[in-house]
């Protein structure tokens, strides 16, 4: 199909006022994306001529953000309706765009197809305009699609303003409409707000375009969570639902090893290699990435992070972090952004990184902080490292060459380097440069005081 | 309606074998609250007279802590069956209660429309016994309703004592029963034990009744989960499910963000306010609350704790603690009770808090203990930093004063004030105060042993 | 039934390419066992005489270390098909075996009762050769039954080799097949490949059977999950499914208060004790057992662990470890291989415990590791203790005697023993063993430097 004669408005601009959202509805996030940006991918996917994006002065500039260089937003200055919106958004359109198709911004599911579908139909069949429409299972809250005894559609009303009578209809506007442009002008031009709501409904141009005689087509689909808009918090929970679904389903094809798909929550720009295991209650955001025969589980977090082959990662959190193959992460370890775990690194409990490389085979297994660190190879960082990188002032780097053994429980005051082959005592405080293959000690000598519990009696003593 | 003359019989004395429960029956939690508890707000709800809970002799302490001054305990000194449990709740009414309504305690999902319904109907029809029974869909293990040829109850007979015939009848008694108070004084006298079990059944009057040519009533409803008796570790199991499902409704008028309501487990007292978002593998225990725009999860367990707004929540543990506006907890962060959080403080990864007061804008960030602490505004608390509470026979308080900074791995020996914008040298043993503005160093000068690697050759040391 | 004369054929050298794995199919765990222990436990309840698993020569061995002394491995030198497959594994039955048998390696779900009704209808109907067969609810890449007009099976046609009609056939073929050794010795060697695949396919001995008018019988059962080959990594999801709450299922008789069945994780070889309660978010593997009373989760990987009664573990990971009674463990402990924690023993947040025993009452509640130590009874561990137990090059054990007091921070390089009831001082370095009752300290005398942030000025510090 060729759509380059079509323009597309997407309705974005509605408050979205029972999600109690401190945040515009449309850019709620799905499995790490906007509700829009699947709308928007939807419509790219049809290869329409031109696309905007009707949004409220609010929300432009977060919606901006959101939009790239193939939309183009246009404001609706105030909450007057549908109507006023799409009147909006048909003066920005160019000339050469003949025909155009309305799509709602809150429509996650939505398919091309459905898309493409529509606008097959209204070149083939010549329309001025057409709609799609569905019996719904339960019709509460949408238009009700009122026909004439040909069966053509004559108006489509909205709830609040259906008699009794026609509270009985089942089948409903399903909101994606398509007209042609100079008719649409003409329209948009005639409807008025005299209505419950007071404001200017798209939906009355069904009835206006009859009244002058031009065609008008009600296509009844299916009905399918395609067409479900996000206007409650529990439409939310249903759409993420389904694209949760979807998003594993892409995954079997890859030989994933899933042992339990609705206890994994990928979002829906993560890319995994081949047999992948996913243990229970995995989280992976952003724009992530597993290597081939990673196993990842129970339990993580994994954000904006890029893991390697046969890595293994169990019960930790990951933040922009990166591990090269065969690291091993966890459990209960922190990787923060920029970690960069070279191949063969071994992380282990209560051990946080941030900001430092760890050079291929270097271990750190136990109740440490690494941060702003350069650590070489096959380095050992004992039991309850931490490098003292800040001063109340400024991070200061650690440089860790490498070969080099940190003992137990030292304090690492940065800047300080440590060099090759170098050892430090446990419980050292290293406040200096260690040379290469030198002992750095910063304790003090052990005192043994005798039969100190008998002497202390039933004073308390500082333990 | 007015229910203010009837008396209400709770039957709570069971044993609850199948359970294998430490523990009486009744009193097993659901989402945080005894079975019991939601049979007696139904009733509640209901607004009956006098309401009356019987139990049995071992179980009476436990019972009685949870059942308010609304309910009387009544003692059923034998388990002699369901109609001696009646026996004895009888004669404690006071003589103005003309009517009884008889409820077991292990009824949890119950719905106080039901019980009004057949308080109702039975004044309406000026009933001496009624009781409400269904079509089960699967009726084994519950009495079976033996009609007459009109239609009308002859007889409930428990499943043991069944013909073959008779276990194939569907409708079953539901355990709902409504009696005229001076009827029943005179049935239950009747009421024998010669049956399988060597029990007294409340089923028998029944039989009883119409012998007496009594009017008595089977209502039928529709069978629903409401009907579910606790017997069995797997119909826990059941309650659970249906009550989360209802908890997790009451939450989308509130603009909740639910990534996955079958992975939140909130306890029935939870409470929250608005566009709270809940990752994956969240549990919230006991009177709890979380304030508007707060994060919490993925994983979290947070019992008796209150959570002010926009606060943020990771892979923590939260007990008996308070945080108010602002506060980030997490990953890896456990609060225990008495931990008091202004705004704006951030505890991080590996750190634990205990009978503690943080100030305004205070960090905790890595591998901390702060225990009986009291903290001052934007301090600072350096990796690996401990105070040393416990001298092995009483626990000792920490003071650290505005804008001190606590350097990473200091040991602070409690008791010990830390003065405002005083300083501590990372890796010290912080023994005495330390005066406002001064530094304190509590560690030994470092010494560098040159070439200690290759003169210790091959020898063991002590890293 | 007396199966003593039967020989079973398990064909396991399929290749398995759409999982992916890096491992053979067959042995993809599930639930913590290969995939082909489930199908050889099933076989094995039937007691038939003699048991081969045909394998490929790369997997050989592997497979080889989880079959036992029940089962011979047989190798197919080639992957030229099932027929193929069964020829080689016929060659090694001993004479006395009349019948035999041929079942599927990648079928965990299938039941006993199934191959017993095969192996009873075989014989009881005199049959040279039968099979089972089912309408599955969609026939998709099975080979679909091709009848005469008796009713009698003429043919198996794989998929790949179906006409059009044959495809619209809905009886498939299941894979499990019954033979007459003579007579299957006989037909094997008929067996060509010319079909799509170039394979020899062992259901052509169906039409072969029939071509020389022996009795060819196909037993149509009800389709069920039973007969779901492991081909595809959503199948794997699915039967781990199943078998999960098969597991749960058998859970209920001990009285298990399970909140969530479905966010619960147990290996198949887990024990519990009465009355233990699962939170939310458990992994129990390995052989594991549970003792009575006791509380797991939420959140938790537990393996090849003991756990006593009346234990609480909440958010931790345990690996081979073991519990007596009354053991706390968590929120955030890690206890690794080797860890005994007699009675009484309470492990807190951020510590971890390897190749330790803890003896009874003793605590190690805050940033501790304890490895290769023998702590006696009600021994304290300061916060953040470190036992250093690697000095570069081996493992060093530390001893702590009963009673004693380690003070926070401390340091105890081993090897190193602390006798009893001896105290060492917070913030200690102990490189020196310390008497019985003796206090120890090793960490330098605190001086504080007066003013010295107004001093310091704006220069950068060492904190």
């Amino acid at each position: 199909m060729d759509f380059s004669g079509w323009g597309v408005s997407v309705l974005a601009a509605g408050k979205g006022k029972r999600m109690k959202s401190s945040y515009p509805k449309v850019l709620i996030p799905l499995l790490g994306r906007p509700i829009l940006n699947y709308v928007l991918d939807t419509i790219g996917e049809c290869n329409f001529g031109e696309i905007e994006v009707v949004v409220s002065p609010s929300i432009r500039d977060l919606v901006g953000e959101i939009v790239g260089n193939d939309s183009r937003l246009v404001l609706q200055s105030e909450a007057k309706g549908t109507a006023d919106a799409v009147r909006v958004s048909l003066q920005e359109f160019p000339g050469a765009v003949q025909n155009i198709m309305v799509v709602y911004g809150d429509m996650p599911l939505l398919g091309s197809d459905t898309l493409s579908f529509l606008g097959d139909y209204f070149q083939r069949n010549s329309c001025h305009l057409a709609f799609l429409t569905a019996c719904a299972p339960s019709p509460t809250g949408y238009g009700r699609v009122i026909k004439d005894e040909h069966g053509l559609p004559q108006a489509i009303r909205e709830e609040k303003d259906c008699s009794p009578q026609e509270k009985q209809i089942k089948e409903i506007n399903l909101g994606i409409f398509a007209f042609d442009r100079k008719k649409l002008s003409q329209l948009i031009e005639l409807v008025d707000n005299r209505n419950q709501q007071g404001e200017y409904y798209l939906t009355d141009l069904v009835a206006l375009a009859r009244e002058k005689g031009y065609r008008v087509e009600a296509f009844e689909v299916d009905w399918s969570e395609e067409f479900l808009n996000v206007n409650h918090p529990q439409d939310l929970a249903t759409v993420i639902q389904t694209l949760r679904e979807k998003k594993v389903n892409s995954l079997w094809e890859k030989g994933a090893k899933i042992v339990d798909p609705s206890n994994l929550y990928l979002d829906w720009e993560v890319e995994i290699g081949e047999d992948v295991w996913f243990k229970p209650g995995v989280v992976v955001e952003g724009p992530s990435s597993i290597g081939n025969g990673s196993i990842i589980g129970p339990f993580a977090r994994i954000a904006s992070t890029v893991i390697g082959e046969n890595c293994r990662i169990e019960l930790s959190v990951l933040e922009e972090a990166t591990l090269e193959a065969g690291v091993t992460v966890g459990p209960f370890a922190h990787l923060r952004p920029g970690s960069y775990l070279e191949s063969g690194v071994r992380i282990g409990n209560f051990v946080e990184v941030k900001n430092s490389t760890l050079k291929e085979g270097t271990k750190a297994l136990h109740l440490s902080y690494l941060g702003d660190a350069q650590v070489g190879q096959r380095v050992n960082i004992g039991a309850g490292t931490i490098t003292c990188n800040f001063d109340g002032e400024k991070k200061n780097p650690t440089i860790i060459q490498d070969g080099a053994f940190i003992g137990s429980n030292s304090s690492l005051v940065a800047p300080v380097v440590i060099g090759q082959g170098a050892y430090t005592a446990a419980g050292s405080a290293i406040t200096k440069d260690v040379p290469p293959d030198a002992l750095a000690i910063g304790r003090a000598r052990q005192k043994n005081v005798e039969k100190w519990t008998k002497r202390r009696g039933k004073r308390s003593s500082k333990g």
